[in-house]
């Protein structure tokens, strides 16, 4: 039987650090201080397993009382009895679960108050006001997320009671003033709940416990997971913990810090409070807390006291921490301490840091950095010299850093609507909430008026490495009217803006972006020494290429992008898409001419025309890589693409024509008659190729080695043109390793056929330029057929590439074009777990490559097996690969550091 | 080793009847025959073995000592030397592979023949005239298929000479006349072949022999395998024996025939012979031959012999046999003997006809009627009262049965050009040849002006089961300028011709055509007892029932279709396309309010109005299957498809545009203005919404399942009308076994989805009308990924159906509709074996196929598997769907008993 029930207390505690899966994270954070010996109150975490028993509507009927047994060994411990009169025991209920997850309910607190304990509290304490503060706050909170009550409709009558009396803070209100807001809550809450506040202390238990569980699955904390991409079947536990007071007076306070900073990785103790206040103060926004360091002033014993055991977690858990805390009447208590979530900046650095400081090893390092934080620093920054041009018309906290400049929007939807139109958004709240998640998603970046470093635009802003300035307080934002206020300027919905999450700077305008510093000192623009991120950047990934087994090569069809893939540590090109060339502006036009010739004559001028261009692309490609394999995949796209489309000609046809009979009829003048039809011929004539190419599906269709299957021309000139250039460099002493990938193979026979033609084009041109250069022949896997018969494919390939776009496509039956209007459907019904064109269905695609890699290895052991799909430089993908056994990922060029260290993680995990 | 040579003659043969793989056919009969007694003229066949080494260039060295060796015992036997000019040996060459294939290099006769022998032949049998007709026919022969040289430069030499000497026949050439021919014959080979005509014999031999094998893959021979699926590596074997001559006078005669009529299957001793002449005279169809039964009055006693040894060859074979003969000077020598090729009609008499004879048992006949037979008995025949009206112009001999109608064709390319167009045609020409077998494939029927009932076409028609017309002599045929001539009246390329093959008639026009018998039967507008045929039929199929393993089910939409389904024998519905009812005239208006609705209010009321109509549809064919399981899919097509095509609307759009803006240029009239306008904005608001639902590649777009997810009231419509048509029938005391199947299923989620509404829906239903019905909830199988992940779609199926059509598309990346582009440049280069479209790919398709259910069947026991794609009345797809273990095969209607016959050989060939 699965455990339901662990106690914390008394310097021990039943769980552990390590228990996390069913703990959570809160819980097993609380466990693992307590068993360490630090002062945590007592309380106890209801399991994992209890949650999924709720949703299963098996929960044991004996729980209750299993769980009042666990109440009162904390009734025990701090001495006092939940609903209790005289000496009332009041907890917090908090959620956790495995992943920290904003979203789900996440804490009640002063649990247990009700109109009599409440009395005793004041009694007990002797300080009715705090009694109270405490009651309203639960009021205000167990209505909000139990009974499902606006929050804001509490905060009115806040503000309305405020008004009334004229004052400025909670903390002019008096006792009295207290004991009116909490008669005003209680009727608020009774009139939308349709009957009293609950007064019953176990009730309010068991009721808060509940919707603990039931936040698991609201909206928002369904989008988090799918966004994460976190298991539902997870679920989460619940903490029930003591409460301490961080709002009982002056000697009094409550807090949240990181041993490190998490948005640059700087080695400073950090965090913010406040005295005489409750968490949800610092993190709400409501009050802009004070710096850490300022603790240190205030109350200098528990200061001291929180830096040596926040360091010394530091050290327990060999990772930056990220720790709540409550000091109640000058002792300080731990609530809560977890790793902490940080920029790709910070990362990186800290990884760095701890393997100097000999606190962590290189291969330790390597799974401290997600792979996405290694494009996190490639990401462009303000140009410095433009920037100045730029009006800075705010500071605010620098709490996630970068640039980001687009257009501004105060709704989410706003800016999920307008990502989609393609267009960049900076999403400006007053402050951010679980609510706002996927507007967050869709934005480059955020700004909000209130909150600090740790409220939740910034927390989701370094989490998701996107730009976030925070606590900008004078930044007025008027959600209604969709505008923001500066002084006298006033910003309004799509005006342009810009923010430096680096430097809290705020700007007005587009300012421009410029390379990050690592690209800067990648093109020589930046010494090394100058840039400590650089330096740091390089040393993850030569522990990486140290640790992975997988080689990564890049997608690059021109010789700039093969520079920098080069530079960026590719191993070679997996894929060069030799289409690209095509449609140079120079070369469409003969292209066309090939494409719209009738007769082998005709078509094989332009072919010839084309000749020397792909060769010197080629050549240049193959210098760059300077020996390293080059896959060169022939002609892939249909015909049609390069033509002009087809409804336009008809309806430009439609109008010549109208007009030309029309013009008869009214007396048009003869020149432009005949202007017109000779226009009109011209048109028809192209009209009719292009109807000859028209396809119903044309991803299924006359493309990939279909085409090189009818026009072998084609095929050859491209081999010509490939070999050409490798001998040209073989004789000019230089080395060149191309191999020749023939796309969309479905059958064996279409490989061997254009196999046939690439050995001959090979052998001749070798023998005609007096040299010879090593190359393969191998195919895409691509086609769920070649997949299903890899063995007989493997008999003519000496190499495979998945091309996991148009697998994905066609396994699920998916056109990409097209899926936008049904996907969005099985987002939101949770057909799909994550988006197959991200990362590589494992179940279905991923079985396919599986299969593919086995069978043709059986028929070919040396057979060299990589991906060229996008999926290859995404680190789930990467995993996958490396677990499938894969020789290679190819990616874009920018994706080769995620790759190798993504690769890196994967071998390390085994 | 391999053998390489069979030696046969002098009562024994070194090979067997059995050894058609080795022998050929040709050679195995002649083996048989050997051994049996009958008296065949020595010889050896040299093994299909030795084919596939000389394609391999591995032919022994030793091979032609060997061969040589066996020639000597062909002298010793026949007592005459192999180019000895006082007594030589002549020889036939002749091909021979396992399945007969016009297109093949067929015969050689009179091999051995040269300047000397031809003398010694002359002194031997003292008949000049004889030795040189020999000898001219061999030169001929041998430049023709040997040499390569164009037959018609022959024969127009032959007909100057015949002018000159003003002969009108060839028997009127005189022995001198002929030394003449043969001059001018060797002169016109020397000057094709650049080199002298071969007069070593043994050279000749090796030269014939060499040319059989290549001609195993020229073009035609490739063609032929193509159509009738024949593998290219089986190879052909040569067959050397020696000569014996029906030329050599008037007590001599060669001559072909059936023990039963292979057009009807009538148990009638049936052929045509030549006196005087060689086996080529008789085929080509130069000579209009005489009828087998004649020979009794000419030859009796050979006649006699013959007709007692073919009655045994059938016993012994237990088939009707096809045979051929010589007779030299009264005595009879059989030459080749084999299983008769037969239409439809004389497949099923003959099979059934064996069985009541007690000479082939019911398992047996099933194996002697091809499943394609079943279906050309259902063929259409001529309206016995419309035919009375067209004006019969030619009879000629009835070589297969069928009627046809089209358009004349002269020319095989353009019946190919204009089957593709969707035309029907009749190919006409004055005799066929192998050349012309893409056209005969591509036409309707032929009709030739020469050739008896075993020429070209009369054999090639029957195996296609196309109806021939042949030898109809009145008929002139002028290819050079496209005409047929029949007294005055003159036709040409294009007009309408109908020919009946089981009268022989010509009809000009275009004679509309009535159900066959069987059909008549069904129908009740024949009574069982006038149809022989039928009650064949039904025999036949009754024998197959109780053979097969796997049940056959029907496609049908609509109760007629279901009426047809189970007269013909299917054991229920196996899919029925919902969205064929969305197309009816009268619905496809609400279809386009449904899909056109902007509110979920304005689509309900579109469906509300679907309903009643799907609903009356689903009562009619669950009420005709009677308690038989319907296989009803929901909705499948994209929805554009219900709507007008976006491109004709943007040219509408484009034209209306143009008109108004040229109307005000040129002062247009105001209320056409305003009309216009109204119309233009109807439009582009039209094209809106088409815009909307546009797609790139609509097969792997918003349609099957998708649309049920995005759009759940569509399927809630559609399973609210199954389930009250099934209520109803239920109320009414009837049976109904609906299955409702959801298409496109490529995750197991999507399944879960539909199905929670299928059952939610049914629930409610059954409820609401207080009856429950039987129902089955399933999926096609027609995305790989669900091939692929079949144990997790078996979790939610209790059936799969396999939808062929689009799993091969998807599979091989292939659209159906664009493949034309292609898929003849494939087939030219042999890259495909056969259509993937027509009969399953086995080893990729049917991969897939065999491993979902596999999988399936491991997750489900009792999982029910069938196939609903067009493959499901394709014999070899129905030998594969039994092979891999499917319940059922469901296709068209008219296919059921092609299925149903098909299955049962697919079990008994175990």
């Amino acid at each position: 039987m699965k455990r339901y029930l662990y106690y914390f207390g008394g310097g021990k505690a039943e769980g552990r650090g390590t228990m996390k899966d069913i703990l959570g994270g809160k819980g097993a954070g609380i466990a693992e201080m307590t068993n360490i010996g630090l002062p945590v109150p007592p309380g106890f975490t209801i399991s994992t397993e209890v949650c999924r028993l709720y949703y299963e509507k098996r929960m044991p009927k004996t729980f209750d009382d299993l769980m009042m047994k666990y109440l009162a060994r904390v009734e025990k411990d701090v001495g006092a009895g939940f609903g209790d009169p005289a000496n009332p025991l009041l907890v917090s209920v908090r959620s956790g679960s495995k992943f920290s997850m904003p979203g789900m309910m996440d804490t009640i607190l002063n649990l247990g108050l009700n109109d009599k304990t409440v009395v005793g509290l004041a009694k007990k304490t002797g300080n009715e006001r705090f009694a109270y503060d405490c009651y309203r706050r639960f009021i205000a909170m167990f209505s909000s997320v139990v009974l499902g009550i606006e929050k804001s409709v509490f905060e009115s009558a806040l503000s309305a009671i405020k008004a009334g009396l004229r004052a400025k803070t909670d903390t002019d209100l008096s006792a009295g003033d207290l004991h009116a807001v909490v008669a005003a809550y209680k009727v608020i809450a009774e009139a939308h709940a349709k009957r009293p506040f609950p007064q019953d202390p176990v009730k309010q238990l068991k009721m808060a416990r509940d919707a603990v569980f039931k936040s698991w699955n609201n909206p928002r904390a369904i989008e988090y997971r799918r966004i994460y991409r976190i298991s539902a079947s997870l679920g989460t536990a619940v903490n029930v913990q003591a409460m301490v007071f961080g709002n009982s007076g002056d000697r009094s306070a409550t807090g949240v810090g990181f041993t490190r900073n998490p948005g640059t990785g700087e080695k400073q103790f950090f965090g913010e409070y406040l005295t005489n206040a409750q968490g949800e103060d610092v993190v709400a926004g409501i009050r802009t807390p004070r710096r850490l360091l300022d603790l240190g002033g205030e109350l200098p014993a528990a200061y001291k006291l929180l830096h040596e055991i926040t360091s010394r977690l530091e050290k327990h858990y060999r990772d930056v921490q990220d720790f709540e805390f409550t000091i109640e009447n000058d002792r300080l208590f731990m609530l809560q301490t977890r790793n902490a979530k940080r920029t790709g900046l910070a990362a990186i650095k800290i990884a760095c840091d701890m393997v100097a400081e000999k606190l962590i090893t290189p291969r330790e390092a390597l799974m401290r950095v997600d792979p996405e934080h290694m494009q996190q620093v490639l990401h462009p920054i303000f140009d410095s010299k433009a920037r100045s041009k730029f009006k800075v018309i705010a500071v605010g906290l620098s709490a996630s850093p970068g640039a980001a400049a687009g257009h501004i929007v105060f709704d989410p939807d706003r800016a999920v609507e307008l990502a989609a139109a393609g267009e960049r958004t900076i999403l400006v709240r007053p402050e951010t909430s679980p609510d706002d998640i996927h507007g967050m998603y869709a934005s480059k970046g955020f700004l909000t008026s209130t909150g600090g470093m740790t409220s939740h635009a910034a927390v989701v802003g370094r989490q998701m490495g996107k730009p976030a300035v925070v606590g900008c307080g004078v930044v007025r934002v008027d959600e209604t009217a969709h505008t923001m206020t500066v002084g006298d300027i006033t910003l309004k919905e799509m005006d342009y803006l810009s923010i430096d999450g680096a430097t809290g700077e705020v700007m007005v305008g587009d300012v421009p972006l410029t390379d990050s510093e690592v690209l800067q000192v990648i093109r020589g623009e930046m010494k090394p020494a100058e840039s400590e991120l650089c330096r740091n950047f390089e040393s993850i990934l030569k522990w990486a290429d140290k640790a992975r087994k997988i080689g990564v090569r890049a997608n690059a069809d021109i010789p700039r992008d093969a520079v920098m893939a080069r530079k960026l540590g590719a191993e070679g090109i997996g894929l060069c898409r030799t289409e690209h060339m095509f449609f140079a502006e120079d070369r469409l036009p003969i292209v066309q001419e090939m494409i719209l010739a009738r007769t082998d004559e005709a078509r094989n001028a332009a072919l010839q025309k084309l000749l020397p261009m792909q060769r010197s692309d080629f050549k240049g490609l193959l210098d760059t890589m300077n020996g390293l394999p080059v896959t060169i995949r022939t002609l892939d796209p249909p015909l049609h693409e390069f033509l002009p489309k087809r409804e336009e000609l008809m309806v430009e046809i439609a109008i010549l024509k109208t007009r030309l009979e029309l013009g008869r009829s009214c007396g048009g003048a003869d020149d432009s008659t005949a202007r017109l039809n000779a226009q009109l011929a011209a048109k028809e004539q192209l009209l009719r190729r292009v109807e000859e190419l028209h396809e119903f599906n044309p991803m299924l269709g006359h493309r990939g080695c279909r085409l090189g299957i009818t026009f072998p021309a084609i095929t050859e000139m491209q081999v010509r043109a490939i070999f050409e250039a490798a001998c040209e460099l073989a004789r000019e002493g230089k080395s060149a390793l191309p191999e020749i990938m023939i796309p969309l193979v479905g059958h064996v026979t279409e490989l061997a056929h254009q196999k046939a033609i690439v050995l001959r084009v090979a052998e001749e041109t070798m023998k005609r330029m007096k040299v010879r250069v090593k190359y393969k022949v191998g195919t895409m896997i691509e086609v769920p057929r070649a997949a299903v018969t890899a063995g007989a494919v493997a008999g003519e390939a000496e190499f495979f590439s998945f091309g996991t776009n148009d697998l994905t496509q066609m396994t699920f039956g998916f056109s990409r074009d097209d899926a936008g209007k049904f996907l969005p459907a099985y987002v939101k019904e949770r057909l799909l777990e994550g988006d197959p064109f991200v990362s590589v269905d494992r179940e279905g695609v991923g079985a396919l490559m599986r299969m593919a890699t086995q069978q043709g290895r059986k028929v070919r052991k040396d057979l060299k097996v990589g991906i060229c799909g996008e999926h290859g430089g995404d680190p789930r993908s990467v995993e996958f690969c490396h677990e499938i056994g894969l020789n290679y990922v190819s990616c874009s060029p920018f994706r080769v550091p995620v790759a190798r260290l993504a690769a890196a993680q994967a071998a390390l995990a085994k």
